[in-house]
């Protein structure tokens, strides 16, 4: 175990409309999103794969945190996977108006060997297929994460439920969670999240925040309250990594520095969504994601209680 | 002060029809649910209207657990509220099918003498003028709160609005806080809010728990997670009459006391959605909501976290 972080996922262009703008071919992926986050903490190798459009200026931006790039591919005369959504009203939901999945059709990755010494691996939403080739080539990693969304559950179900049954942690939105268990019930959809022999059930809520499940209960953390999202994208994936880098800096897996992470996470996810693509979650240092974590923890403390029984009241 | 809480609102007869089961003419009503929530931890005062069908049986249950009843004013001839609603799918929403306001239509509350010494009063959902009406009687309380529903921010916005400028701590669940103030956010209605000169605004989220708003900051407490919801009548109500309560024993009004009494009128929401009326929420005792209390406080605790700075990032 090398206190590194192992991310595997989408890198991709993306073309963001928002109340707030539009952005065109602006630097995005799972992979990207989680990678940068977590390289805040701890250093991160990505894999994923992009077309020789890909601008070498992004290849720098991620070299510079000390994230390890020798793990994407870069397929010649190839183009790089392009998303193009825009988010309306409430925000919660991106409105996908065009995928062009172009390289990433063909992604088969193949983990460089040094990489496969990293503490934790972090599966973002890719083709279940892809992270179950993922998780043959890393069977020593100490923690391993995965996300997905509504497209397997629909679509590949079956091997979603083989990954599922791999990893330790599960992530997934709560719309993501009630859909691949066909319930309204949260509760019911963690509970059957474990059941399938995941350590723990995290299920991202949003504007709600996060809500984490092990067989003995559960934590909640608030999200940090904005008054103002200028881009959703990639919240859930900084969460993600932001979980992943606190985790493999402090070394020990407990319940009590997972729920740390989760704080971290959700402080991470915050700052992404205050500015488009990954330009703010870019500017965070230490102090600040310290300071921000400080003022949520401080948003959920209260003292133990007592209930006194009332005497007399049939009285 | 007398350590006792006053409760204005509507006493129903309720026909809930939910995935669990159809009740016909059950208990129901803001202020019955509040007054039996909070009557577990303090001794409760109750003024509203109901005509002379309202059962005999109904004010003894009232009664046994204390709640004076002497506020309660019985119409003869008249005809007691009668809400009939349904809930399905997620259950977030009660659709109203029919609501017969019969005795409440002329309800000019008058309190009596000896409840205007009390510590507490929550003006529970009733016509904003009536609210009004009963601030003028209740100059000296120590701590007023107030819930309002989407109909009267819709008809009587205005007179709402003096309400709110009148009392210490508004509740109100999600979508009338947005629609109050025409905003998607629900932190910056929440500022909107204090902004009328409240204390505190309660912003009650259903199953996503509860955010307390001050000028300093927030508390945000998760909801006690269930597999399965009865019958979510009386939920917002229930939590309001708890907050309450606690306060009333408490004697202490305090950052923590509140955050204390956010979490009590979490547990009590989660109480009485577990059965129709009040039915659950009447076999709660003092060690049964403590147990809940301590086990939601669990779910919200996590140590105090240091992020270190990362060095040779950009080597």
């Amino acid at each position: 175990m090398n206190g590194r972080v192992l991310i595997v996922g989408s890198i991709a262009l993306d073309d963001v409309q928002t109340p707030f703008g539009d952005e065109e071919g602006v630097l995005g992926g799972a992979a990207v999103f989680g990678s940068i986050s977590a390289s805040l903490c701890a250093p991160v190798d990505i894999v994923g794969v992009v077309g020789d459009d890909f601008p070498e200026a992004h290849f720098n931006r991620l070299r510079s945190r000390g994230i390890d790039t020798a793990g994407v591919e870069v397929i010649d005369g190839g183009k790089t996977f392009r998303w193009r959504g825009r988010y309306e009203g409430m925000m919660e939901e991106a409105i996908t108006l065009d995928t062009q999945v172009n390289v990433f059709s063909d992604f088969r990755p193949k983990i460089p060997a040094s990489f496969c010494e990293d503490s934790i691996v972090f599966l973002a939403n890719i083709d279940p297929e892809v992270q179950l080739a993922v998780l043959d080539q890393v069977p020593d990693a100490k923690l391993v994460l995965c996300d997905t969304m509504n497209y397997w559950i629909k679509s590949k179900r079956d091997a979603l439920i083989e990954v599922l049954k791999r990893v330790d942690i599960a992530l997934m939105n709560s719309t993501e969670a009630r859909m691949l268990f066909d319930t309204t019930s949260l509760p019911k959809a963690a509970a059957s999240l474990l059941d399938l022999g995941l350590k723990r059930a995290i299920i991202k809520k949003g504007e709600h925040g996060v809500l984490m499940f092990n067989r003995d209960g559960f934590f909640s953390s608030p999200a940090v309250p904005l008054e103002e999202v200028v881009d959703p994208t990639g919240a859930g994936d900084s969460f993600a990594g932001g979980f992943s880098g606190f985790l493999a800096n402090a070394g020990e897996i407990s319940e009590e520095s997972m729920r740390q992470a989760v704080v971290v996470g959700s402080c991470m996810a915050s700052f992404v969504v205050e500015g488009f693509s990954t330009t703010r979650l870019e500017e965070v240092d230490a102090g600040m994601l310290e300071g921000r974590c400080h003022s949520l923890r401080g948003s959920m403390n209260v003292n133990r209680l007592r209930i006194a029984e009332r005497t007399g009241v049939a009285d």
